[in-house]
């Protein structure tokens, strides 16, 4: 009986993490079609939103069926009921993945980004990858370090969403007001994707250490990301 | 056993309706303080975020309480699980109310909304309030008519959404990047914190009727939330 509950939990886990690569993966290919203006790539990141879907509900169900059955108590709940919390996270992840997708093709075969707004796209784009990764493996490793870490590139990703605003409100701000509100939504859509990530890793961090790592809510700063 | 079992979930759902009224009033404030340029009120919509976050832990504990304890099955598992969710969903719209004061705050003196900007603003305002209002009631009594009903106001928000997008791609429009970022991000919490509410009416029916009404992840449409 123990056996059995210990691999149905193992394989919650291991559903997380295949949901945090599938995701991740999607960011990642979500920001090739925008910058490459390829549809091709924007559909097939859009038609592949349906397996995130089924992948949290089948997560979804596998922890409702392990409450269920084995009844679990103290850690062993957390356990259950945070994994829960983190598919919801990671689905959220493979929506705004796909908004990104979406923008790509709304804009094909012009740009949704100009040229000067590239590389800080880009950048966000590999951090909230990256992020994404790191949480995967603290899923994997339970390595706090490796959580804390996160934290890290978390504020990167804040400082680039900030100078996108501030290059936005620039006087010599000359791409007109499409790209304004398009630029505008990436960087929420990056930022908020990056939040997942690193809520994601600090839920692992309250499990295994029973202390919130600094607050769960990642998101307040805002109007527009406050300056620091 | 039972009893006290079943006063636990009542009192969880008088938890999750509490929120929902304190999150709906939220948003309206947050909105007078955005039009009205009300500094004070604005930093009370902001600082009134820690209770929402308390009562959020609070409904949580209980839940992991009441499934620690009474080991529920079938649909009261379901019930309890789907609370979790729906006290997340109702955080997040708190995050969102706090983003709109925010904005209010950065913009004081100023207004962050153009006149011809401001009746869009308060009818999604409005409608998101209502949208809430509605969720509160479908919690308490389980209406699934009611429930349905909260589409058409959904309906209405996706459009006043759109129509905020139709605006800023004008050539008309003559109220500079600033105010196009501004608009862009609140069109955005709006349309956020109604299908948080909406969603919160679709767990209801899906744990009335063990069917999904539509699919439960409300977001997909945008880039900018494609025309129908």
């Amino acid at each position: 009986m123990r056996e059995a509950y210990h691999e149905e939990l193992d394989s919650i886990g291991e559903g997380l993490v295949e949901m945090a690569n599938l995701v991740g993966s999607a960011m990642g290919r979500a920001t090739s079609a925008l910058l490459d203006t390829d549809l091709q790539l924007a559909e097939s990141v859009i038609s592949a939103h349906a397996k995130a879907d089924d992948l949290q509900r089948d997560l979804e169900d596998r922890a409702i069926a392990v409450l269920a059955r084995q009844q679990p108590v103290a850690t062993d709940l957390r356990v259950v009921v945070t994994s829960l919390r983190m598919s919801a996270d990671l689905e959220r992840c493979a929506v705004l993945a796909q908004h990104v997708a979406k923008l790509a093709r709304l804009r094909y075969p012009g740009q949704a980004v100009p040229q000067d707004m590239r590389r800080t796209i880009l950048e966000m784009s590999q951090l909230a990858q990256r992020l994404m990764a790191q949480a995967a493996d603290v899923l994997i490793t339970h390595d706090l370090d490796a959580a804390l870490q996160m934290e890290q590139d978390d504020d990167r990703i804040d400082e680039l969403h900030r100078s996108i605003f501030q290059h936005l409100m620039d006087d010599r701000w000359h791409h007109g007001v499409e790209t304004a509100v398009d630029v505008t939504l990436l960087g929420r859509y990056y930022e908020r994707f990056a939040d997942h990530a690193v809520s994601v890793a600090r839920r692992v961090v309250f499990l295994v250490t029973g202390e919130h790592a600094d607050e769960l809510a990642t998101d307040p700063p805002t109007a527009h990301t406050e300056t620091t």
